[in-house]
């Protein structure tokens, strides 16, 4: 990647923070500007490092940006990508960071947003919210899906994939469709059963709560508004992965009522063959702590 | 805690070889036995530091013993339990590892073994098995329930207690069914619904899945043998636990089905509340890192 000139970021928060901080700590823009609607939230972000200007002007902030990133909340993107398309300067793109189908949809019906907008998802985050708790190396090793159209200038692709990379994503290319489909699997799902799982066990409980308790509903701890309006986007891929999961259970509650060992079994060893195929492609310790924040002093802010 | 003479340790896996481990690190016995049907681990264990002498021969080996500590898979607790009460000496008693009302209750009915067991359930553990995997800060900060009944002496509870105190538990006492009731929450229905979530991915979906998949399905990798026999042993009070899960599950469709992103945020924000009341109890970093085998460096083992 050569060197950016202005890269605008709406939306700083955990992601948008992070982009912040990874193209300031990396040296690959001369200028970040953040942009959000919160005067404290962008004071914050300032404070922390990963933005250089900020302001709540979004035509102001975007002039003469070479790339902007969208990092708000699903439900606002696509319009922000549209508001962005309306200010950007020439030679200038978009990208985000959301669940992807109903964005690229939207950005679709407009006709210059559509040419300037490269849909992207860097597959990283944690239950936890805000600039606070963004980190330079949170796109280290972690997949980011590119979701380009037809409409979409293979150039402007080139510059996405390049641009993700040089944050540490490993890039993959798929279509809005299969994007949402799969992370309706691997990500909307388990973050609804963790709540489900949450629900479940009643406060009394909670001092003899351990291990499987405590990772199984890690994500519970997340913004409710932030996956109210992922639930609503994928909803209905969603509901399919739920009948898939529903399925699974409801095979789990015949064998235990059927009190027989066989079934159990084969039912316990089919879903384990499943992870053991997560372990042998991540490492049994991928990841292990990326969705937790930063000790303070690994921390490498640019200043 | 006085130091104990002669500690007997029936099955040498994760838990009992925890035991072994602790107590000969901190001096707490002046013999640890290694007892086990399998030579192969008994040599495992020892070569570990978790024994100091191991045999296949549960009579020889609980003879003499002070504390008779049965850690086999629960579905084999009870007969252990029963047949070390048959060769223990004078003074000696037996404690437990595992899941209560079925183990107790067995017990219970014979006459020399329930006035010489206390009941006990370190919560503790991993998805990993096997001495391996043992270490000796398992207990350290977690909760260890004991489970006396009528028929339990008072001192053997005493002794009981101190003993896993000794090992760093936190203990507390409850009736068998409260504890099984308890842990089909907290335990059984999260390892039930990690598998089931694990089950749900497709391995072509792999790729994508991040923490929220890695977390969710950790327990997952969990040998399928003693995972049956813990569902078996308490599948009535697990489905209980899964008829509340099902019906969070099911208030979730209906939220997502009907597209109500009040609904949906209120759902989610009561699951959230009771995790948050986790966190609060046990530190938002808590435990984080115990399911976790231990760094080869941390080992301390005592030669």
């Amino acid at each position: 990647l050569e060197r950016l000139g202005t890269v605008a970021i709406i939306g700083v928060g955990l992601i948008g923070g992070s982009v912040g901080l990874a193209l300031r700590e990396r040296g690959l823009a001369r200028r970040v500007v953040g942009i959000g609607r919160d005067e404290a939230r962008l004071a914050q972000a300032h404070r922390l490092g990963a933005v250089d200007e900020a302001t709540t002007d979004l035509a102001r902030g975007v002039a003469g940006a070479e790339v902007v990133i969208v990092g708000t909340p699903v439900h606002r993107i696509a319009a922000a990508v549209i508001a962005a398309a309306g200010s950007l300067s020439d030679g200038g793109w978009i990208t985000d960071t959301g669940t992807k189908r109903e964005i690229v949809a939207a950005v679709a019906q407009q006709n210059r947003a559509r040419g300037l907008f490269v849909g992207a998802h860097p597959i990283a985050g944690s239950e936890r919210q805000g600039a606070a708790h963004a980190r330079a190396d949170l796109f280290e090793g972690q997949t980011c899906v590119l979701t380009p159209t037809a409409a979409t200038p293979a150039r402007l692709v080139d510059r996405a994939r390049a641009f993700w990379e040089a944050l540490g994503s490993r890039v993959r290319t798929m279509t809005p469709e299969a994007h949402d489909a799969a992370l309706a699997r691997t990500s909307h799902l388990p973050h609804a059963v963790a709540a489900a799982l949450a629900a479940t066990v009643p406060p009394e409980c909670l001092p003899l709560a351990a291990g499987a308790y405590r990772d199984g509903t890690r994500v519970a701890a997340a913004a409710g508004a932030l996956w109210t309006a992922i639930f609503q986007q994928n909803r209905h891929a969603l509901l399919d992965a739920l009948t898939t999961f529903e399925d699974h259970m409801a095979q789990f509650r015949r064998a235990l009522e059927a009190d027989d060992p066989d079934q159990l079994l084969a039912w316990w060893e089919s879903a384990r063959t499943r992870r053991a195929a997560y372990d042998a492609q991540h490492g049994p310790d991928a990841d292990r702590n990326h969705d937790q924040p930063a000790a303070k002093d690994d921390r490498k802010f640019p200043f």
